[in-house]
């Protein structure tokens, strides 16, 4: 059943849901096509959608209307309507808790602090940026103290990220992660150097382009409800579940960068376009505390199906046994003289390095943890942000046994905090737990996917995906889909058995 | 001076101005990049903003504080003040007068119809598109019984291409460019088949683009702050002053195409980028009443700079004397043995033909008035819908002296009617009496102007438009710029000369 009040909730939702989608467009463009000129009225035009959205949201009668509802419905409320109801509510009650002039300090010191990140990065000087990283730091804590003001500050911001997770539940996860992970990027720091010369060398840009996208589109990925584009640094984004676009970058002296970032988007991708078109400008396709249009039910979430397609399908043995023939087609002068077990090696690398973005499945969760770490101690007080760069190069020092160079390759590395984004950081390694967690269940549940991912056959995979996660999009928060996925809670164990026995049977360790 | 209610009006207006910008952006996606699937979310989006546009607008709010400042500022009141609230009291009246039920049948109606003339027009079956066109023109009827319910039906449209345009004015500049168009085209028949074989040879397209665009550049569009795409129906498009996009198609066997097509959306985003920044999110850069974001002041005038520099510039002898040794250098093989007056009669060839798009200056503007007077014995219902294909093959006899040979190359070849664009084409005929206007009078005003032209040298010319018309955006009516600019009102006689001479020269008649 539906009541006239609950309509116009869907109704109004679909208007944000809309103007969230626009945002999305705007986003796109700006990244791959705009001309820089045009980012002073880019800037403006986002500024006030934003603001017609929050204006939407926070307007009473919406409010009056959920209040309504939820009376009228009572026990009768379907599942969609309840989750429905509890995510606007929930959405309606942040944003009216957070003031016109909280939310304007912000988006303006935003700009400032991104422009300021940029600047500091490029002539390698942290001074100039730590005032507006300090400021940051406040207006962060300030919003916090608003929207949650029971809760410890840390647990507050992860929760627009990774709704329910807590900086304590994390550190018991992390401290898990690192009990495996660093002991293993010791033991195979001690089997001598890497061996990835293979993949740096010149490969045609429109062949990478022409070999990634085709196995994308294998993998599920829809282009005829898609597109690929180039971008400086890859994303995905959605405008509906018909029109969802990956980017990538290229680089013709090196492998290993767009053929893996394009996967990894796809996968991005793959979760939007499989969302069920039911949920299309409503409230289980808004993310309407982040006010984001999105699919997918948390960053964690997101991020485990574009890490499972591309390093659980796109890194593995079984994939490069039926795919590497197709490479070596497309770069026969490069490739014909190189065995697949080489090249799986090469793909394979382990290797602590100072730059999170470039680093392997291994050593990846330490730069993760690293930086939850300094993000707690910074907004608790105990770390003052002119000790972090110090605290940064000792965290490194200890966890990877390197120092970074520089500021550069060190604590300017992100732009993450200059745009707001504090707390974000743990959701890539929560996604590479849950990536395992899911694989390990489709396996599991459905024992003809091995076989299939044996012959580049990807649907049985793709369908037990579909059903499991993807066509949910944010009908279940992430903890809920995870159990009726899988049978469990998050939970590491798969992941470290995969890191364990992958990494022990190539290094030998 | 300024005052509260004024400052509220600006704000607003900045909204509105914001939100048409965007809408603009998705345009251009949808027409550039969007794959086919997206199209019905974007419906949804554009639909949503277009509401929230008029919401603005409609709100009655607004209208008070409008009034408000009219009375604040009274005599005090600058140009632009005056000029604002004046465009907003217009549109406020306009969009308020038209009931939301119109409005949605009317959204509704053109996307049907639309759908309906592209099947229509691919089975060659107008009588599919037949009740959808009545429709159409009952639903044009209605919203002028709203608007302007004191004025003939053809008078209230026009009025939202070409403000102050009425019916009976055309009739006479119609007049006048038919006595004296008809007799040349007969004259220029009867010299013989036209000699336009060089253009139609294998051109690569890359270099096709590069020469295009250079010489785009060289006339001052500015790449900064814009760019070239491609699309099957070239436009252009702004999102700003400094974000103003054009697009155009590249037919590998046929130079004419790709070329003029970019120096005509060219001097579309010429006007667009040299509007004065000060007018930036101002109704001074919004057409109110269209609901559109745009710096030109009416249709007319936008055409006549983008006819300007396709044609009284780039279809000259004085531009290809200059720049041909660059197209021979660009294409040798094709064009080192074709001098450049061969070359120049080519891209002059005057040739009846059924289809408008690919009309030429001469007999483009018989194209033009067919369609005007078919539109006015519609509207007024001396024509039926039901007799209309044989009233275009008449007309077309009649005038350009041949049949279509169908209705997909007769009636059903423009977009324009599906599309709720009743009372629009004229403006492609205006536009181009202006171009001629302007331009005589900076070569009259500016004597050097000239002589610079003769020698590749656009600044001069540029700077003189930019003075007299584009840094004025929608500061004056069409009216008076065209009289500030040129010290007379609308007038053929530039026009005619100009082909009278050009045409009599080439054709010897």
């Amino acid at each position: 059943m539906t009541t006239r009040s609950y309509e116009r909730v869907e109704r109004t939702v679909a208007t944000i849901n809309d103007v969230l989608n626009v945002i999305n467009v705007l986003t796109w463009d700006a990244r791959v096509h705009m001309p820089a000129a045009g980012a002073g009225a880019r800037a403006e035009q986002l500024a006030t959608l934003t603001t017609i959205a929050k204006g939407h949201l926070t307007n009473p009668a919406l409010a009056a209307d959920v209040a309504r509802a939820q009376t009228e419905l009572g026990a009768d409320a379907t599942l969609v309507q309840r989750r429905t109801l509890a995510a606007v509510r929930e959405a309606v009650s942040h944003h009216e808790r957070i003031p016109d002039d909280l939310t304007e300090r912000l988006a303006r010191a935003k700009g400032t602090a991104q422009q300021a990140w940029v600047e500091a990065r490029r002539d390698d000087d942290f001074g100039t940026f730590a005032p507006h990283l300090a400021r940051m730091l406040d207006l962060k804590r300030e919003v916090a103290s608003y929207t949650a003001p029971d809760r410890p500050v840390y647990d507050a911001l992860l929760h627009e990220y990774e709704p329910g997770m807590t900086a304590s539940a994390l550190r018991t996860l992390f401290e898990r992660l690192k009990a495996t992970l660093g002991p293993l990027v010791a033991a195979i720091a001690e089997t001598g150097a890497p061996r990835a010369e293979v993949l740096r060398q010149q490969f045609d840009v429109s062949r990478q382009r022409a070999f990634a996208l085709g196995i994308a589109e294998r993998f599920g990925y829809d282009l005829r409800r898609g597109r690929l584009d180039e971008a400086p640094h890859p994303f995905e984004i959605s405008f509906s579940t018909n029109d969802v676009r990956i980017t990538t970058r290229y680089d013709p002296a090196f492998l290993g960068q767009s053929v893996f970032a394009t996967w990894h988007e796809a996968g991005h991708g793959i979760y939007e376009q499989y969302a069920d078109p039911a949920y299309a400008r409503s409230a289980l396709s808004s993310d309407l505390i982040g006010l984001y249009a999105v699919s997918g039910t948390s960053y964690g979430t997101h991020e485990s199906q574009s890490r499972l397609w591309e390093n659980l399908v796109g890194r593995s043995r079984a994939f490069w046994d039926v795919h590497y023939g197709e490479l070596v087609y497309a770069f026969p002068g490069q490739l014909q003289d190189v065995d697949v077990e080489t090249f799986y090696r090469a793909i394979n690398t382990v290797t602590p390095s100072p730059i999170r973005v470039e680093a392997d499945e291994v050593t990846y969760h330490l730069h993760v943890i690293l930086r939850f770490e300094l993000e707690v101690a910074l907004l608790d007080g105990s770390l003052g942000v002119d000790d972090l760069p110090g605290a940064w190069d000792e965290a490194m020092q200890a966890t990877l046994g390197l120092r970074p160079r520089n500021d550069r390759e060190g604590v300017l590395q992100d732009i993450h905090w200059s745009a707001g984004l504090v707390g974000a950081f743990p959701t890539y390694t929560i996604g590479t737990v849950m990536a395992s967690q899911f694989f390990a269940a489709a396996l599991r549940n459905a024992p003809g996917i091995q076989s299939d991912l044996a012959r580049g056959e990807y649907s049985s995979l793709l369908g037990w995906l579909r059903e499991h996660v993807y066509r949910h999009a944010r009908l279940h928060g992430a903890d809920e889909l995870l159990r009726n996925a899988t049978g469990s809670d998050l939970d590491p164990s798969a992941f470290l058995e995969y890191v364990t026995n992958k990494y022990g049977a190539l290094y030998d360790v």
